[in-house]
């Protein structure tokens, strides 16, 4: 018999709170029958709005405590021990459970997952790594933030990390990497970019294609694309920004006028499968990658669907085993 | 009578290269009675696609040599003295013009503008300034890739080049500028931009509002969006793909069946509404900023279209008297 999965969900994170998560812990628990699920928060909270006796693979593990948005990450580590953020990977460090899924605060979460879990050997940094759209399917951006001044080496390990997430969550044999630089000629870019460049065509393991640039993120070009915490999130949100700026020229365009109202009413069917491919909630669920533990981010303003994928990001991640394989794949690199 | 503005247009540059240039500079002579156009380049090459004589304000002034996209700037300066593009900013720089519009390789031609205009007193770098789209109008975005790495001082030069052009191009009194950070909360970002945003603050002359997010680049909050020359790359070309991405997404949703082809083709004039206003052509002309003379730089692969929005922009700095506006603000800075 397959084991189970077992995954802790911070409800007290995100903009929506109880009202994203338990709507997607009860969706997760029906589309996946291998999965166990924990609650971690409020347990009053929570008991006011679900009826946990009534899903068998559902508990709750009571926290006391929450990390806000607006706490800085020093202080979360240091007086927020009780809350559900740190229980939830405390969880996690006990091997209690599998893996984390959170929609609190993203520096405190790294913050809180570095201390408790520490990173895998070879690796000085974690990354935080997402999804993208393409035509076809998708490519994963890293690093998102949580570095924000790199060196080459950092790259590199990006480069090596966001490989393996690709073949664990796409099976792809050999994912195809690429640095984001503001040119593909070498000789372009920043020197850490430079010397990044160099070490990842050195890694014969790499199936490295060189650079790209931020117009061909959503191209499909490369299924990995590997830049700074600082770049990697510019280009996200400008990725965002841009979407959500379109959507509401369409929406606007499209409810200006009567015959305008009348044209929208007609083409709404094909303008919905337009507005759902730009919709960031289908690629919600950032992974931090290079943590001895697996802990999926879910985006602040997620909506019960979004956190379902964030879930759903995770219990792929455990079941091809992904902490495992990038040790591996770290051991092979280190002799 | 009011004096008439000259304009060279670097005729060999660009994807297109002639037949982008001279439809525009025709359109632009149309558009502006006060325009002199002269056409650099190639005579033979222009005289067979154009007949000159038929325009009262145009003219060609012959250069044999051309700069390739590929050439690299240092190249470009030491063996292509009798380029188009050189020859352009000798006129500008002999003051038998008042502006230079290219669409030629950007390297080459920001090496060539430093080395024959030099920098203005109190710059040490020029920038490389573009529109970008708003609900309500445009915005500002500065460095677009002319400087790689740097420091905080070069960020607010940044801001106070950006600021100016803002008040030239659109007649704003004290047009907002703000950081691109990754948070907009104090002790967010790198080191370089926390200390560019204590020099920002500190210039009472500059409507400085702080910190702003990539997703917030195209909403309009602020007239001046500052960055370093990689990320200003990054975040411009990430909102170019995205929305290159959309339009092939709505495009193909029009046309994947015979109903929603039906409906594409009810919907068109609302669509075509859309489609025009994710075009980059709209917002086609980069202003080079921090040089003693006008530089518009078209983009590499602008149609015709494209290209006369890059000379109406120069027309609207040298009408404004750009290079003045800025020389004196500044001296005031640095009384």
């Amino acid at each position: 018999m397959a084991s189970r999965i077992r995954i802790a969900v911070d409800c007290m994170g995100g903009d929506l709170g109880l009202r994203a998560c338990l709507p997607a812990a009860v969706k997760a628990l029906s589309s996946f029958p291998d999965l166990d699920i924990v609650l971690v928060g409020n347990e009053q909270q929570i008991a006011r709005l679900l009826d946990v006796s009534r899903h068998e693979f559902l508990s709750i593990a009571h926290a006391p405590d929450v990390v806000t948005m607006s706490d800085k990450p020093t202080v979360a580590l240091k007086h927020k021990k009780q809350s559900s953020m740190r229980c939830a990977i405390d969880m996690l460090h006990q091997k209690q459970v599998d893996a984390v899924v959170s929609g609190g605060n993203t520096g405190a979460l790294m913050a809180m997952a570095c201390l408790v879990l520490k990173t895998l050997p070879g690796i000085d940094r974690p990354a935080i790594c997402s999804l993208i759209p393409t035509a076809d399917g998708h490519s994963l951006l890293l690093d998102l933030g949580a570095n924000v001044d790199c060196k080459p080496e950092h790259l590199y390990q990006f480069a090596m990390m966001g490989s393996v997430l690709a073949s664990v969550l796409d099976g792809r044999e050999a994912p195809t990497i690429a640095l984001l630089n503001i040119g593909e000629e070498a000789g372009k870019g920043s020197e850490t970019v430079k010397l990044a460049d160099a070490l990842c065509k050195a890694d014969t393991n790499l199936n490295y294609t060189g650079y790209t640039e931020a117009d061909r993120l959503l191209s499909g070009d490369a299924d990995v694309i590997v830049a700074d915490g600082f770049v990697g999130n510019i280009a996200l949100k400008s990725c965002e920004g841009t979407a959500s700026y379109i959507s509401d020229v369409i929406q606007n365009e499209f409810s200006h006028s009567r015959v305008s109202k009348v044209l929208g009413f007609v083409a709404r069917p094909v303008l919905k499968t337009v507005l759902q491919k730009l919709d960031p909630q289908q690629y919600n669920g950032a992974s931090f990658l290079g943590l001895n533990g697996i802990v999926v981010k879910s985006h602040g303003n997620s909506s019960a669907e979004g956190f379902f994928n964030a879930i759903a990001q995770a219990r792929t991640e455990v079941v091809n085993d992904m902490i495992n394989v990038m040790a591996r794949r770290l051991t092979v690199l280190s002799l």
